[in-house]
């Protein structure tokens, strides 16, 4: 069985060791275009966050692409070949939920702001101020996608007495975590998602980047939301029309932002980069962090985990 | 039916107006003695936060003392007549319960420093970073107090796949939450508290002030905390000992402290004041807000209609 791993992240040479003993292993830079030509013919399965065409005419052994990243829009569906298994590792899923409902609750009640104050002696908010905060109980979510990371957002969200429904393309296939009460529809039907971007306090999106959920949330969209509803993107920003949500949270027409995913991304490790042609900086409705809602230790330890185990499954289906 | 509310809230006329229908209502302001002298002999119910020896000498029809905070070490117990109930009204649980959770996770991902660090165009943490930050998912959370609080932030925490512990004044009436298991020890049994505290990857103090736990969080104790072990105080300050906690802090032998409550309060309603004798606000690794973990708008409207409940249902029983 052999292995070609198109390397993006740090633990690449790490997870090149764990599967060197069942496999023969090759790893080639992201951006090392001959390397990637040379080793794509005798591959059996790549490891790789993208496939194009160019890969797919040379890889002519492939049985099975692991992308490593949750979003797996830049693998194209319509050149993998015929008879290839695209997976996705999964792993960050629990940290992106636990990142979901923390910056909704830190939004909910000014947390940040809080802290400011109180540091420079400033009481703000409780029962020495007459500022009351919010909460999440009770409240309504609104999820954009319902694969592995709505699954784990549904289950905390229900321990804080938060009511749930969710898009997604796969209505018929979704799982509710057990003795949660999801209402689910269609990521396809307008009406539907419509209908829950006006019902919900906070809206989580957490769908694939496709032509169906491409700038999905634009100015008409964000106009049907609560003037207090909160937007968290951890999918990809271009789900959310940048100029349309800047201009809705600048007016105040929707009560703020928690944004993960960006519009601009450093070209390099170190490179200063603001993430936007916007300036969200100048806004004090929102949070902003740098792509790291899925990245934290233990979630890259589970995705290698998951990683070394499909390889390590189809393998040994494979050799059978 | 008598009732008498010694006021401390903004919400107390509110209080007045609700039970007016069904009893006499005197409210008075909590630093008026005699004004509170006079009304306390005929008062069938007293809605305070304080109890003392004077006021019981007089409390001579009392019942029933409904306190609104949910921490009752100022209604001094031995002071209570006896045949006088003393119940806390409740509310506030649910919140205190979002703000544990969230800011516990925050401190786990750096989330402040993100922020500010994206805002200027720095990419810190993340897949474009070296450094990763952690998680909840299966750490191990210690409770100092198991009662509503401790309740419904177990519940929320088994939602994240978080262990808990708890010691308790009342290990035998503890109710875990519905699925979820959790070791209960006695908060009298010090060797029971030491274990809980090496144990932990946090610790919540979620308990009544009182001789058994004053100072509990003396230098001893704090160094038998993991080295990345958060302290989260949404108790009262006296709990965990100022210059220990501090030093700890300072020189990184815990992991991080979020403190809702503290040392040095303002003694009126917009007044600055720097809320410890101990410079926190000079740490990046803690948390730092103006005790209002339990006060968001609806928390207020829950203990609002708690009491009133606790009035008329005490009423109606006893008008017989």
């Amino acid at each position: 069985m052999t292995v070609l791993i198109v390397a993006l992240a740090p633990w690449s040479l790490r997870l090149k060791e764990r599967i060197n003993s069942s496999c023969a292993v090759t790893l080639v830079r992201d951006d090392d275009a001959a390397a990637i030509d040379q080793a794509l013919p005798s591959a059996d399965i790549v490891i790789s966050g993208r496939f194009d065409a160019a890969m797919a005419r040379r890889a002519t052994s492939l049985k099975l692409i692991i992308c490593p990243w949750a979003g797996t829009e830049n693998i194209d569906r319509e050149q993998v070949p015929a008879g290839v298994t695209v997976v996705s590792s999964g792993g960050p899923e629990e940290a992106i939920a636990e990142y979901v409902l923390a910056t909704l609750i830190a939004m909910r009640r000014s947390l940040f702001d809080a802290d400011r104050r109180l540091r420079a002696g400033e009481w703000k908010y409780g029962f020495l101020a007459d500022r009351v905060v919010d909460e999440v109980y009770g409240s309504a979510l609104g999820m954009i996608g319902f694969g592995r990371i709505g699954h784990e957002v549904a289950k905390r969200a229900a321990s804080f007495g938060v009511r749930c429904r969710a898009v997604t393309m796969h209505p018929k296939r979704a799982q509710p975590p057990p003795g949660v009460t999801i209402d689910i529809g269609a990521l396809t039907d307008a009406a539907a998602i419509d209908s829950l971007v006006e019902w919900s306090d906070a809206i989580v999106v957490c769908c694939e980047l496709s032509d169906t959920t491409r700038a999905m949330f634009d100015a008409r969209r964000l106009a049907l939301m609560k003037s207090t509803a909160i937007l968290i993107n951890v999918a990809r920003a271009g789900v959310v029309v940048e100029q349309a949500l800047f201009d809705a949270l600048r007016a105040g027409r929707i009560g703020g932002a928690v944004l993960d995913v960006w519009y601009r991304y450093p070209s390099r490790r170190g490179q200063q980069q603001v993430p936007s042609n916007c300036d969200f900086a100048a806004l004090d409705n929102v949070i902003m962090t740098p792509h790291y809602s899925g990245w934290t230790r233990p979630a890259v330890e589970r995705r290698l985990e998951r990683i070394v185990d499909a390889v390590e499954s189809f393998a040994s289906k494979n050799r059978g």
